[in-house]
């Protein structure tokens, strides 16, 4: 279980690495005859360009010295990665390695190189890399930096909602992407304790809607199959900890269909002049196709990724 | 003249109405083999995505009530005239008139609608649309919120300068495009009260290099031919202020060919995942083109702007 108390920690252990990034207010997608305003929480535009780094960054700053010494494993689709990498080096060189599926878009890559961490790539998708690493770690002595089911991590997910909620008291919805459910679950903790009548709309892509089935089932689907999809960063089964608290966290989910991920990253290029990847343009999908859910809504929504890769944006384009 | 404390004064205005904007490492623009770090100043996600907000708000906060009560009028290229437009609503609903010319891209005239001034069209470029503003505009008791000539705006722009130096005190030389120089010689003040021993350097387009040329020939251009160009926000002659201040504020003038600024907000996109316009992107292609300027150098590249023209990102991608 998460707390609020987990989350204000966390804070005081990141807030000096981090930015505390924009909360625009979107003419485009605000409109007044339904009394809607919309706010983009603008991840995409933090360090590395998205925000896993504040969970990575929480649970390894949160680390006893001898655990440091021991050095740190993650399993990443490519942000936690970078996140892990980047957090392992400022934290005074922590030994890092990152296991990534084959489809790991390059700019990722590139970023948990740089920063120090060794890479291993093995699998053709997330759930295919988890299990790899979980079987090839098993004689080694590292910490695990599970990228959604840790209560460090998942408390720095939650930081975000504290600041959208400092930012603007008057948000009343947040709408959020769901890959594990760390990003969500964070949110939803901080936000529901600041202010209780706030509703939390995750939203999923068609390609592998794990947390809704998961839900409906009430089943914990830890790994879940995938059609093929452009959100890299949303395709694998769901965590434990956001699925034991997906209830009380989790109002509504929300499936989009690939097609309107990519007229959302296309919107947000043209009018918002924002770079989001798939995955982070999600919650802007769901809101153009689902707009009569937030009439006389204050909704921010978290875009939640800013590393959209080239050969996808063109095609995206063409 | 600017001076330090105008600046200082300024951000005290401003600074509840604005980003602080990030400093971004380049890990791509970096290198260690030549001692170079690389920082972008992305005022690219600045408000309204331009550092223009700064010295509107900076204007107009400095208005006493009956200067306020007459309203206020603006020529710009766009971003210039939205941040009027967005300051004389924020601060109370100031009368606002905006001249832009026939080129101003749709993204820009769309935001100063939205915040409610009336716009006029007027012109093929932005010499022209000052000239017929100037005239049209003499029976009328409006305040003049000139773009790069009034010690007010000037120094609202120059608070980026400290912003870049509280972030980061190692910085040694500070990059930044030139149009009709305001936001150089802002920043030029500040930066060189706060470090005296730092360079400015100012990029210019090949297709309109009035500020280069007037330092040449000492004479104050105030219109400049151009050719044609994509920076729309970089075209036209230089203010009087930066002028009378260039051999103090400016230590030298990049001039880039309009291909390399293409490839420059090619590179932000693809690699920095920044969307940068034109203008605000002649920082990159100056020090692409000219690396070996900044060995052993921390270098700090203002991003200006990020209101990249779809049609105009399609054409730079295909």
């Amino acid at each position: 279980m998460i707390y609020f108390d987990d989350i204000k920690k966390s804070r005081e252990r990141i807030k000096k690495y981090i930015y505390n990034t924009p909360l625009d207010y979107s003419m485009y997608l605000s409109r007044s005859d339904t009394n809607t305003s919309v706010y983009l929480k603008l991840e995409c535009q933090q360090k590395l360009k998205g925000f896993k780094i504040r969970g990575a960054l929480s649970k390894l700053a949160s680390l006893a010295e001898d655990e440091k010494a021991k050095g740190v494993f993650a399993v990443s689709s490519g942000n936690h990665g970078a996140g892990v990498s980047y957090a392992a080096k400022i934290l005074g060189g922590i030994k890092a390695k990152v296991y990534v599926p084959e489809t790991i878009p390059m700019s990722k890559l590139e970023k948990i190189k740089y920063y120090g961490a060794e890479v291993i790539t093995v699998g053709n998708n997330y759930d295919e890399a988890h299990a790899a690493a979980l079987e090839a770690i098993k004689k080694e002595d590292l910490i695990f930096v599970d990228p959604c089911s840790d209560v460090e991590v998942i408390a720095g997910q939650g930081t975000i909602a504290m600041e959208i909620l400092e930012t603007n008291p008057d948000i009343d919805t947040i709408i959020a992407p769901i890959g594990g459910g760390g990003l969500i679950t964070g949110i939803s903790v901080a936000a529901k304790h600041l202010k209780p009548s706030i509703k939390i709309i995750g939203v999923q892509t068609a390609a592998c809607p794990a947390m809704k089935k998961a839900m409906e089932d009430r089943i914990c689907y830890t790994e879940f199959p995938s059609q093929p999809s452009i959100c890299d960063a949303l395709i694998g089964g769901v965590g434990e900890i956001p699925y034991m608290m997906s209830q009380q966290c989790i109002d509504d989910i929300l499936i989009v269909e690939e097609e309107k991920i990519k007229e959302a990253v296309l919107f947000l290029i043209e009018k918002e002049k924002v770079m989001a990847e798939p995955a982070g343009a999600v919650g802007v999908a769901a809101i153009m196709t689902n707009y009569d859910l937030f009439e006389d809504r204050n909704v921010a929504v978290i875009i939640s990724g800013g590393n959209l890769d080239y050969s996808l944006l063109k095609s995206i384009i063409l």
